[in-house]
């Protein structure tokens, strides 16, 4: 059986968030034993999965994701969207459109540091729409 | 209900590739409601989700990637095969072997500015064997 | 149909090592066809599908993503768990957490040159543990 459901998250700035709950909040009733996959519409933005407890990680997600694809490359060509913008699509590509997690007893088992982490690139961040699709 | 199939895409030059059309062709029906599995049976080559529209930001992915990821760094040992071999499996686990698309009404639930990219690594690409595996 | 089996990997070294068939013997029977999706519950260590038979690529992809996210990085906050321990975080995000495998004729379907990789990005590894969902 499969259930699907497409929504949107409320607008973040620029860097990274975690947003488990607010996920788990429109999601329907979970099975189970399943998996949940959800991907991101959107090509300057990215899913992961990483560590939930200490702030100062998602700051630096943000700087060394900045260190390691700077704006302002030399070579660049696909400029016109502002120099935040083809840096986003390659960290997007690097961190991924979706992810995928097991459901088990019922809840997503996600390991006790674990977060779904919202990875917002670009500095005018809109609303971005997820799709989320339970299989059990 | 599940459907598979393996197919090769037709060859293409060391760069960035939208492959969404040659891919959807290669489909059998696809459900009202379900995912799309599409994984890559090689090393040295990947898969992603990102911009389909401005041809100049398939060009800035090869340059990026090449700039993140030199040939000919000097510590490297696997070099037999080439100088872009080894930065191909890096960039390879970089991008991923697979991608995971939601089907909503029949159809890909891709974003707007949304489509599948071969990502190929080699100078010397060869056809790559694809294996979509389709849920409902 | 779905299976799903948590499991602990024996403790590995920092570095890239190829569990593919540690993996499949903690598995239960495969179906004719479905999908293995295979999810890592930690956030500095990651899943990877690459190249399965020379040993020196194992050793390049330590060398080469310890050149692209080094160590002590002076602008980084998160240090108190060593100086290991940010950088990891930053290489789970860009490998993942998880890959999914195509199952056909009762066997995981890679290439014939992939192995499932486990990226172990500490130097105090601990056994890691892995939910494995089997769907047919």
């Amino acid at each position: 059986m499969i259930k699907q459901v497409e929504f949107s998250l409320k607008p973040y700035a620029r860097g990274y968030h975690i947003i488990t709950q607010e996920v788990v909040e429109q999601l329907p009733g979970l099975p189970r034993m399943g998996l949940l996959h959800l991907f991101i519409k959107h090509t300057s933005a990215g899913l992961a999965v990483n560590e939930n407890a200490d702030p100062s990680v998602l700051k630096d997600f943000e700087a060394i994701f900045n260190h390691l694809v700077p704006e302002n490359l030399p070579f660049l060509e696909h400029t016109i969207e502002g120099p935040d913008d083809m840096p986003a699509h390659i960290k997007a590509a690097m961190i991924g459109s979706s992810v995928t997690i097991p459901i088990t007893n019922g809840q997503l088992n996600l390991g006790i540091w674990q977060g779904i982490y919202l990875c917002e690139f670009r500095n005018q961040a809109r609303s971005r729409t997820l799709v989320a699709t339970i299989y059990d």
